[in-house]
């Protein structure tokens, strides 16, 4: 790596400002260098960063940032925000426990604005921004960055709809890097390509080009934007059919370009609209190459890139999915597969590739997607909808209403729940036990390894009713299934060990640290594989013959499957104590895994220690 | 009234299709007065129901229903559908205990394709009808009907942008009546009416009125289909952009229109997006002149029309939420207040005029409402968020993530908490303190009687972080609030009244009850007011002196209040017996709200025997 000179005197956006406009390519071929270099060595997301870098810089340099309000949507395209306002050496600490967060987070520095994890929320916030800075009288720009897809989810156009009339004095800007993690699907795409195609995107490149700080010049914008008013140009675009000067699209990489752009539309008033256009893995050719590898990444060596893994590892919960999948699709022709964008991070690739006509991406569209299978259902499929436990939250209302009302026969195969790592408290499928086993109708399993994952599957495929099997992200316990498809009783669990006084009835992905418990503790360990319906027989029992009963499980305490196991006991008149383990009252940081849960006392150790605590006060 | 004639012989659509179609306007007429007549005996949606007898009556003369899916979008519409699929004589029962559902419903009638309460998830469920019958090979027919506002929601763009590259054989239709229940608001509806303004529609009109039959003519369409293919015609319209043929305007109560244009649609292939312009309340002066006030009904004459209320009525909660939004407003200029299209119905009238420049009606777009919020709270203001506990859940994402991640106090007047009555269980709102309780850093209030409710709305205002106060629909118990704005403690409950052996814990709507039901038992009543932070002091006091606890709440018994009584007592080892009621793991039907909850034991007797039955029984 060639030795910075400018990026390391850059301790905010002042210090960036305070450079000659001659000196920013530099400053970015130095920022990417140091992404390259920073993110190879603590893992992250690299494409969509590396795509933002010219834009950043930019827009830092152009707006009186952080007085100026800037918006990251998607949240994965802000490390060299990051860089430039202050965070250079704590990127040696990224998505580390302890660390600064892989996404803007208010808490972390007054250039973060507003947290953003999930997609397409900045436009909305930025509005709200924009008119709380009207409000108070106060002359701050309002602008939000989304991109990576997040055009595609519903609200963004609610934002849209609304920003076009509330005479808000905001920019959006579109990063469109004709990506989204998955490559990009839906019409939304067809007329970004269409503009992109066009004569004016040439032109203004043409332009960006050769004409140096001249374009767009602000006397054409001023021009464009008061025809507009005045209705003499016909709504050319999507975007100004909603409301907003669309102005663009100008190549994202080219300073030149960019940073008059930006002073010009600085100047003009109400809600405006920049396309720009960049390129996922910009300067880093493996990444440029395959930019759906490098999205999310590990540890790698900068100069080879990502190698593929050597041994055969530990099988992922995701992979176990992605051939059950493939294996059941081939069983029943009924099966149909529907991912909100998430293809790669669902195990749904070969799915894809091998049941094309029954794969359905529907972008970042998790309302849609439930709904839409739920219209399948009705017809007699039967859909298997693929989605993170978080992004499911998304879809809440439609889950309750199109699917669990009418009773559908809709599977959500919920991955990412519980702790979920370096993506932190946006990510981390924490709630879903309490959010959904309040829904009635609802089937709801949780898998403790690999084999009976797909036993669970199975079994869900089979009902005909909504259900849902939530597994945690990354590697099982080494578990391999049998590659069957075979099912489970329905409302079951099973003892796995008998011991005395203490029972530990562990939910899902907490049942091996609860056997492991359980052999020091020698108490009685049941795996109950369903927190609905629960297996009432099974607590009646083991309250019969146990002083305590534990509850194990890797979601919220609040409303989580223990609440499951004291509402069984106290309807059926049974005062047997119950200790409820799980996750606290409170967002849970980044960091890794198991690091996490130890800290919470959901490891082995913690749970050993919290029953001997309890049994000793009482 | 005059006597039907043609339709007392309409049993289904089969009939309607036998008539000659120089019949069809006499039936429209007489359908209308039929609707008129029998929803002013019953109450119900007026205003919507009207503006759709026409196109009701062409869809099922044009298409083979129930073979070919109509999906009605936001369910208020679907009367002249009912009357004319078998259920003319079923609306004398609409919306009552055992009557006929006031929106379709799956399990009423094979003609009621997808249930729908909620609004814009149509184009969702009949995509994916539509693809379910390509897979089958099924040749039918697949059409949305959305409209009164539900095209400004999020879902209803994620279902087009994928509907417009699905190859999907389908028709959605919208009916436009420059209205949702509230006067129309954001960018979409300036789209809709510069479409509607254009040539273009009074030429359709003026054909569709003078050429009978022969409006739009096929080889037209099929022309422009083919251009439009071929890229000819550059995109005019929305609804091109997203890849569908775009059709109309046309007058929707012009069956001369109307049929010949749906029966040339239905030859054509491919996603289609027919525009019908209707008027909400049509036929019916009265309706016609104020549809808003019509939107809603209860009983009234059909000759006199609404007359408005004689006495002093009780206050409702509503009018309590929008007295206090008033009168904090003028107490602190921080404070901005957000709908999504619910002015009428939240209570915000008087407020959107008294303070127009801190009133926002987003439309109907729950997602970007609460992240909107949050922006706003970001830069020092105080949004107060007016949301009904069933819509609350279309923004449950942003609710966790923008808002309670982030720790903003953005106050949450969550209306038509708990049973609803006549709209039924899409709009009961029985989950919300299960799937907010979960949430980090919320405080969650339910208010006894209106002047608590008052209280609480200060409390929240007052407070350093977001919260939700959840009171139930209609009026109260008479109290009448006292007019300042005073706050409760916060996490603190109340004894209502001492008694001795049982005590009631008693959460919002339903502490009346327990207090009656305390004083037949002689037993201790407390009035928790907060489900979060609960009691948890006055819990464990209670269980000191009492040998049963009782929980009492208007929410699911699964994830609820009663959940957390039990978890603080099981956090302390204390295992006194709790009884938890609420509402069962089962969807509730409609039905008015004291029958409702009598049937669920869930009012002073039925606590009375409850307590009886567990006592009796230990």
């Amino acid at each position: 790596m060639t030795a910075s000179r400018l990026l390391e005197n850059i301790n905010s956006p002042a210090d960036l400002r305070r450079l000659d406009r001659k000196q920013l390519p530099q400053l970015a071929t130095e920022l990417r260098a140091f992404l390259i270099d920073s993110v190879s060595k603590t893992g992250g997301h690299l494409s969509s960063n590396l795509g933002t870098v010219e834009l950043t810089i930019a827009l830092h340099a152009v707006f009186n940032t952080p007085d100026d309000r800037l918006v990251w949507d998607v949240g994965h395209q802000c490390y060299a925000h990051k860089v430039l306002t202050g965070r250079r050496e704590g990127m040696s600490g990224l998505r580390m426990h302890g660390g600064i967060s892989g996404f803007p987070k208010r808490c972390e520095s007054q250039y973060d604005t507003f947290g953003v994890g999930h997609s397409s929320t900045s436009i909305s916030a930025a509005l709200g921004m924009a008119l709380a800075a009207k409000h108070k009288g106060e002359d701050r720009k309002s602008i939000a960055i989304i991109g990576d897809g997040a055009m595609s989810a519903g609200m963004a156009f609610e934002a849209l709809n609304n920003a076009g009339v509330a005479d808000a004095d905001m920019l959006v800007i579109l990063n469109d890097n004709e990506m989204s993690i998955s490559p990009p699907v839906g019409a939304l795409n067809n007329i970004l390509t269409r503009l992109t195609s066009s004569k004016t995107y040439n032109v203004a490149r043409e332009a960006g080009r050769h004409m140096l700080g001249f374009a767009p010049p602000l006397l054409e914008l001023a021009r464009r934007a008061e025809e507009h008013v005045k209705g003499m140009i016909a709504p050319g675009t999507l975007f100004e059919e909603f409301g907003f000067h669309y102005y663009g699209p100008i190549d994202g990489h080219d300073l030149d370009a960019l940073i008059p752009t930006l002073e010009n539309l600085k100047k003009l008033k109400g809600p405006k609209f920049l396309h720009v256009i960049t390129k996922k893995g910009q300067g880093y050719k493996l990444a440029e190459n395959d930019p759906i590898l490098y999205h999310g990444v590990g540890k790698f060596a900068a100069c080879d890139g990502i190698q593929s893994a050597k041994g055969p590892a530990k099988l992922t919960y995701t992979q176990v999915f992605g051939d059950w999948l493939c294996d059941m699709a081939k069983a029943d022709s009924r099966l149909v597969g529907i991912t909100p964008a998430m293809r790669e991070g669902s195990g749904m690739v070969r799915f894809s590739a091998e049941h094309a006509d029954r794969y359905y991406d529907v972008g970042i569209a998790e309302q849609h997607a439930v709904t839409f299978a739920a219209g399948l259902a009705c017809e007699g499929l039967k859909p298997v909808v693929a989605i993170y436990s978080t992004f499911l939250q998304r879809g809440y209302d439609q889950l309750v209403h199109d699917v669990a009302l009418q009773n559908l026969p809709v599977i959500f195969a919920v991955d990412r729940g519980g702790l979920v790592g370096a993506d932190g408290p946006t990510h981390h499928g924490t709630f879903d036990l309490s959010f959904v086993t309040c829904i009635p109708n609802m089937v709801v399993m949780t898998p403790a390894d690999e084999g009976e994952c797909r036993k669970m599957l199975s079994t869900a495929y089979a009902l005909d009713c909504p259900s849902m099997i939530r597994y945690p992200r990354g590697g099982g316990t080494g578990v391999v299934p049998e590659m069957n498809l075979d099912t489970l009783p329905v409302g079951k669990g099973e003892i796995r060990r008998r011991g005395k006084d203490v029972a530990l009835l562990a939910f899902g992905s907490l049942v091996p640290a609860a056997v492991a418990a359980g052999v020091e503790l020698d108490a009685t360990v049941a795996n109950m594989r369903f927190v609905k319906p629960i297996d009432a027989e099974l607590i009646v029992e083991l309250a019969g013959n146990h002083s305590l009963l534990v509850s194990i499980e890797e979601n919220a305490v609040i409303g989580g499957a223990g609440s499951e196991v004291e509402r069984v006991l106290a309807e059926r008149g049974l005062t047997v104590p119950v200790l409820r383990l799980g996750l606290p009252d409170r967002f849970i940081d980044h960091g890794e895994q198991g690091q996490l849960l130890a800290e919470l006392g959901l490891d082995k150790d913690g749970i050993v220690r919290a029953v001997r605590s309890h049994t000793t006060q009482q």
